[in-house]
């Protein structure tokens, strides 16, 4: 007797989340250019936890009650006004980071993971941590659902491509039956593992190499440079 | 001086529709399987108008009210009770649709349209009358909104390849700027013109071979069989 194989789903904007039970299956937050990978490149570098918050002035309020954080953030791609530091990966060596805890806000990442709320099994997955989060999942053996931060709820060509990696991965174990997920797969086929190549016809692409960010697409398009799991427990991203 | 082009946008889902400004566009709206390939069938047979109505009792009401007219529509695939006719074009040839007015209704497609409302230009769109929806945009030169009707408002593959069969049309004389567009386009390039097999993976795909309906999907995936465009008018859709 075959076992039934878990499903893996893709849900490509936030706006689409409640289309989605999430109430059982292992949830993957992506939101490549720039929280998910800022979150795994700082948990990877010892920081002790990432805090996200919705608003600018949490950030600063919560960032103001603990010791040896840091407040950080974005809004439209930029350090949100009131915060100590931005939202790219580079900006957090070792040494910096280490052992900090980080209260992060961006637009479209914390609120997605807000929305998805408590359930048991809430990661973060970017491709600085894509076999990390693959291997996680092939662990599981549970229903996946990859959702995509988007841009604003405008779905996005870069955490649709990540999606469509982990699909792919997890294909020979998991039913992909949903159209998006087969529509994600098969753009990261099209892709050919040139990533960052295949992103530079994106919005964000335009946007963030227009801020001069060159450096973090080619960062946050470089497989396993921070092979762990960020997984969500009481408010708090932490190691796996 | 160069001309400023229009822009291309294409919207996934009825669920994100609220992130287009459709109040000056063009808006395109596609349901391949298979209420837009009916209207532009039935509007190329001659038939007289296609009104398209939410509900099956509406439905009913209305065609009671409306001389030489007939009842079709389909719930979640398939004839809804109550209602004289299905929703598959092959149903409908011309000795019997010439002059009847069609009042329809289906699960997805009829509802897109009236999410849309009132603009001066809503037109349906599939690939039976793919190159007639292009050459009217063409002509128009005014900014294009694809709206794909999707299946309960879950993304879905048939819609999103036209929408990138259009986009891939107009490429040369629309800006392409938005992640979905370039990402529909692309999969259209994937799909190498091989549309059918390209869709076999679809969600809809297997629904409607399940039902037998290999007729209509090879019918609802050849291009420009129905060389027309069906627009809307008064709460009616007409031969342009």
């Amino acid at each position: 007797m075959t076992e039934k194989k878990p499903i893996v789903e893709v849900c490509l904007s936030p706006a689409l989340l409640h289309l989605y039970d999430t109430s059982n299956a292992n949830v993957v937050i992506i939101d490549v250019f720039r929280a998910t990978s800022t979150i795994a490149t700082v948990l990877y570098r010892g920081a002790k936890e990432v805090i996200p918050v919705a608003a600018v002035d949490e950030c600063i309020r919560l960032g103001g009650t603990i010791t040896n954080s840091i407040t950080a953030g974005e809004r439209d791609g930029k350090v949100a006004p009131g915060l100590q530091y931005g939202n790219s990966p580079l900006e957090y060596p070792e040494d910096f980071i280490k052992d900090k805890t980080m209260v992060l806000t961006t637009t479209n990442g914390t609120k997605l993971l807000h929305m998805v709320g408590d359930h048991r099994n809430i990661i973060t997955g970017a491709f600085v941590n894509l076999n990390a989060v693959v291997d996680f999942l092939r662990q599981e053996k549970k229903h996946v659902i990859l959702a995509c931060a988007a841009w604003k709820d405008r779905v996005n060509l870069e955490d649709s491509l990540f999606a469509g990696a982990v699909v792919d991965a997890l294909s020979n174990d998991f039913e992909v039956l949903c159209d998006s997920a087969v529509m994600t797969q098969r753009m990261f086929h099209q892709s050919q593992g040139q990533l960052l190549e295949f992103l530079k016809a994106s919005n964000h692409y335009r946007r963030l190499s227009g801020f001069g960010l060159h450096e973090d697409l080619a960062f946050c398009t470089t497989p396993d440079l921070c092979p762990i799991v960020p997984i969500y427990k009481n408010g708090r991203l932490v190691k796996n």
